[in-house]
């Protein structure tokens, strides 16, 4: 049995997100799928991060393990000879026999795009938010800085969670010509999370509450309180760090 | 009856060019739809440039006359309400009853990226070509900088055209990091024509042919001692100058 890390960009528009699915095609369906035909091994690849659909991947991390008797190199060309253009397989090594590329990972870098402008290009609009009104970018910035902590995320989660505290080590607001760009890192993160982070920032950002929302979304854990779940083209997974 | 111009952006990834086409759908038959929609007339959009199927543009620019009543603004807002997200029209404006969109340009640039490099973005791969093997820079620039001329470019075209003198004025190939960009300014082109060129420019840089054959292609107008025709993909039409 041989343990292998692999890292992986995807463009996640045509997909249903990472995770495997009975129908649907998903960036862990087609990855488990161009390793069957390649070594004819049954394996499950592990991610990182569950990204949904829509969300995309600059470097994801996954892992595998199978009684591979290929060549690292061999496997790894075979693999992206395999696998449909958007989906890419950036680096594959060896790990430790405990390698697991969720539960091993330090912490997980998402970033989320918007464009603010009068006009997203047509090149952009499969990989960022179009939000072409004012926005309030101090106060943005101000309700931003609020999520970096120690917390109870259920406010900004879809799902119960049975351990919903996480630990949100950054989470900033940048903006650069027409762009904003929001950027958070964290070990872990709850279902659609960022997405309603994002939403949240936006609707501060339109003065529709005040920054200090997001205090209230943390001390009374009601997902009512927060903005509706931002779409998920404009959001990326960027990094993960072990 | 009012004559306008306008310019607009959009990735040619789904749509089979520019021209209009009783089914496939394209540029030029959206954009006429559009404004249909919009104001009840049927006009003829003259594009500066033809684009193929595949190719992008930047900044295409375009004209039509209509006995159109809104106002300039009001139209330029509902055009990009109505049209698909994968067009974007970025300006509009009045233009003198003779204007002619390709007929007055007095130059286009195009511009070709291929990526160099062992792997290609899954976000690059619908704008640009990837060639992971090794190229001869040198011979290709070499290349490039006898395209720019006045002369005979039938050689470079599908098509047998009864005026096939064309002046290159720009033909340049720069390498940043792991893509290599092919500019080309003209007043015209003909059909397939830059893609000739790339192809011509990479069998020179795979050493399939000397950087010479350029010249011979002039002098014997013959399409088989050039390349193959590059894909569409990596080609934009970046500008139109007046």
């Amino acid at each position: 049995m041989k343990s292998y890390r692999i890292a992986l960009s995807y463009d996640g528009t045509d997909f249903r997100g990472w995770q495997r699915q009975p129908d649907g095609r998903t960036v862990q369906g087609v990855v488990e799928a161009a390793i069957h035909k390649i070594t004819q091994k049954r394996v499950t690849v592990h991610g990182a991060g569950r990204t949904d659909a829509g969300v995309h991947a600059l470097a994801q991390v996954a892992g595998f393990r199978g009684a591979i008797r290929m060549a690292d190199a061999d496997l790894f060309r075979a693999l992206n000879a395999v696998l449909p253009e958007d989906v890419r397989i950036l680096s594959l090594e060896r790990a430790a026999p405990d390698f697991h590329a969720r539960k091993s990972a330090r912490s997980k870098v998402y970033r989320y795009r918007i464009v603010h402008a009068p006009q997203i290009s047509p090149f952009d609009r499969r990989y960022a938010l179009h939000h072409p009104w004012p926005l309030n970018l101090r106060a943005m910035r101000e309700a931003a800085r609020l999520v970096a902590r120690t917390g109870d995320f259920t406010g900004f989660s879809s799902n119960r969670d049975r351990t919903p505290i996480r630990t949100v080590r950054r989470s900033e607001l940048r903006k650069t010509g027409g762009e904003i760009v929001y950027t958070i890192e964290a070990e872990g993160f709850l279902r659609y999370m960022v997405r309603a982070i994002v939403g949240t920032l936006i609707e501060v950002g339109r003065g529709k509450c005040p920054p200090e929302r997001v205090e209230e979304i943390f001390a009374r854990r009601d997902r009512s309180l927060a903005g509706p779940t931002a779409p998920a083209r404009g959001l990326c997974l960027v990094r993960v760090d072990y």
